[in-house]
């Protein structure tokens, strides 16, 4: 489960409230309030804005009604500086932002003909007759600058001025993601950069590997309280912690200097255990490794049924170090596949220190590669048994150097333990490239 | 992209506003206002709301502040009449959702000496002493219910009462997904179906794999349009489409036998297509068909490097009809493990029709399986040429009856390619099924 460290998440809001500028979300679209939709457009939004210096303070989600919109919009008006609603700027009937906009601001909507024109010719190119319901994306609120929209037909629409005596921005973008991420890069940033007093903000992004939560706080907690000016936040989830360390100073130099010192006492600490100091993943840092040093791998996989190999060749280029494997779910293919002698399953059952070693090696001999994973355990639900219980599972590494194999017990469902298996199996490619 | 049927949808608000019973759901917590941290539990409750017939009409995410807090409990008590109050009872300093409801509600807190002795022996069993600002998670608010939390410490709280003249009930829920779940499942589906007028709601959920949503809807909307009183959804998205219907009605019988009624016509309309009636993946789907039959698949991956394979063997009890397959990222290994010529590759390339064919047959011959499957394709976003450009996609599937190769151009990023490629070899597995 993923959780935070409390005491940093507690600094950090200490830390909101010497801000100047904040921000706030309002997701429109009945679909988001289905079991089926969450609107993930925030996190970019959120992204980018703190990269300005600008906190987000509230998200919310608004259904397809005027009513509703209009509320959430005067709300929003009272508490947050910059405002920003996304989506809702369609042809339909249920594309009601610009509307709700209008009536919580006290302005009005006016027919712009250059985008109308602009909207005609979109249609006209791809030879389709413009309906007359798209009309109604060329409504811009009157004081407003239109936002053009490279990816889609509606534009985005900005508007900034004095609300109850307070500066106030508000923002509509559309809703696809594709749309909203080229037109904010382009139109809002630059425009945003030059509102938001100049900040100096450092971050950093340090990332281990399968140790507990727990233990990494204990260890660092007395490390990172001596910083009080650097904000430490503490994710744990999915076999890996993530430290992000942010500070915000007088000058660029000042606080990247921050930054980087606490970032080394934690290496200090944490020493080898840290995969990563740019934010990147565990995948990507085994690859950059393997191609450093010109090696190969290959795997062979039983519980975790390709998913290593899944994770490794997601990122392209991965066929300059990774040839290939085996998926060895039966016993057969583990001997036609991974030279796995049929005797040893026999003795020792598929699921066992002396498999997951023959796998590594089989695979590596067979696949003439620098590197052989073997994988094999019970994953679950079922298939458990009192000596072989569900989450056991042997990760092997065979190399040059000989082979080393890992016992774990992992806790959680079939698919946590899958996914630990495989960060596992990284990590000791990882260590063993060091 | 995720996108929906906007007539669909816009029926769908019509739909709300006739409801008696609406519902708002507020997640607390500072860390998902950074751009790492989702609200993944309103998804969840949302799910069993609607299926109790209420209906959630805002989303909204607060961080760890008495003010936000207060202020956005009270602005929920004028507006919904059910709401969910997510996480922040925890035992730290920013856990502050018990004091921020007291105070927007006017009620006070007071420590419940049974939560507390709770709390101890909780401590006591794990061997440690509790730390006094535990304590804190005995304050209950007056008036409230006491929710038994059997995964957590904090339990959770309920009120219900009449604030302006108008009934609401306040629930407080632990923030961690395990609790969360099992103490509404447990403590609140109950309580709140008396609450909540009796509904006589059907649903049913319809899936077509790999068809455009544009052709979806334009074979459907003359079919669906014809019962307004079933609500219909169509959600696109990761190479299939899913067709939501809904129906409230006097009494169970009649709503199941218009959404069946429905979902017949569809059925006529789309035939084959639809591979899923109530719900279940094509993973699930292929599942049952294999077993159902006593067949069994192999697979020789090479640009989806395993996905295929992964997604398969991610179900428990896979081991039933898979038997296992080779990730042939290299030509060696297309070779070594699924026959395939050398010649062939060199004549035709790795990425063709004739080699998805040979890697189809090959990995059939070589697990001796009812089904091989073969996939080679350009996943990108390097290695395309003009002959053979990013998106390329062969997938071979060999059976008894001979072998069947489809040639796909799939646009988007190397994700998704990887995914419509396996999307594609599950759904002609199952069409051989049928």
């Amino acid at each position: 489960m993923l959780c935070r460290n409390r005491s940093a998440s507690h600094r950090y809001l200490l830390f909101i409230y010497t801000l100047p500028v904040n921000a706030e979300t309002i997701a429109v679209g009945s679909e988001m309030l289905t079991p089926h939709r969450q609107d993930t457009n925030s996190l970019y939004l959120t992204d980018k804005l703190n990269g300005l210096g600008v906190e987000v303070r509230f998200k919310s989600v608004v259904g397809d009604s005027t009513e509703d919109l209009t509320a959430a919009a005067k709300l929003a008006m009272r508490r947050s500086d910059i405002i920003i609603l996304i989506g809702g700027l369609g042809p339909t009937e249920d594309d009601l932002t610009r509307e709700a906009v209008a009536e919580a601001l006290g302005l009005k909507l006016q027919r712009d003909p250059e985008i109308l024109v602009k909207l005609e010719e979109r249609f006209a190119k791809r030879g389709i007759k413009m309906s007359p319901n798209n009309a109604k994306q060329a409504d811009v609120l009157t004081s407003a600058v239109v936002l053009n929209n490279p990816n889609g037909s509606a534009p985005g629409q900005w508007i900034s001025g004095k609300y109850d005596g307070k500066d106030r921005t508000i923002i509509l973008l559309p809703g696809p993601p594709i749309e909203l991420k080229g037109l904010f890069e382009a139109e809002c940033i630059p425009r945003l950069r030059s509102k938001v007093p100049l900040q100096h903000i450092a971050i950093r992004e340090l990332k281990i590997a399968l140790l507990p939560e727990s233990q990494v706080d204990a260890r660092l907690a007395p490390i990172y309280k001596t910083f009080a000016d650097v904000q430490t936040t503490i994710l744990a989830g999915a076999g890996e912690i993530q430290l992000h360390l942010r500070c915000r100073k007088d000058s660029q130099t000042e606080a990247e200097g921050r930054v980087e010192e606490l970032a080394e006492k934690i290496d200090e600490e944490m020493g080898d255990a840290i995969f990563s100091r740019k934010g990147e993943s565990l995948e990507q840092i085994v690859s950059y490794l393997l191609q450093m040093r010109g090696l190969t791998l290959a795997t062979a996989e039983s519980c975790t049924g390709g998913l290593l190999a899944q994770r490794i060749t997601n990122r392209s280029g991965s066929s300059r170090y990774f040839l290939g494997g085996a998926v060895v779910y039966s016993n057969e293919l583990k001997t036609q596949f991974a030279n796995v002698p049929k005797t040893m399953i026999k003795q020792h059952g598929a699921v066992s220190r002396e498999v997951a070693k023959a796998l590594a090696e089989g695979i590596r001999q067979r696949c003439v590669s620098s590197f052989g994973v073997g994988i094999t355990g019970v994953a679950g639900p079922t298939g458990g048994t009192e000596q072989k219980p569900v989450g056991l599972v042997y990760v092997a590494l065979a190399g040059e150097e000989g082979t080393q194999v890992v016992e774990r017990n992992f806790p959680g469902d079939r698919k946590r333990i899958r996914w630990f298996a495989t960060q596992q199996a990284l990590e000791m490619i990882r260590r063993a490239l060091l």
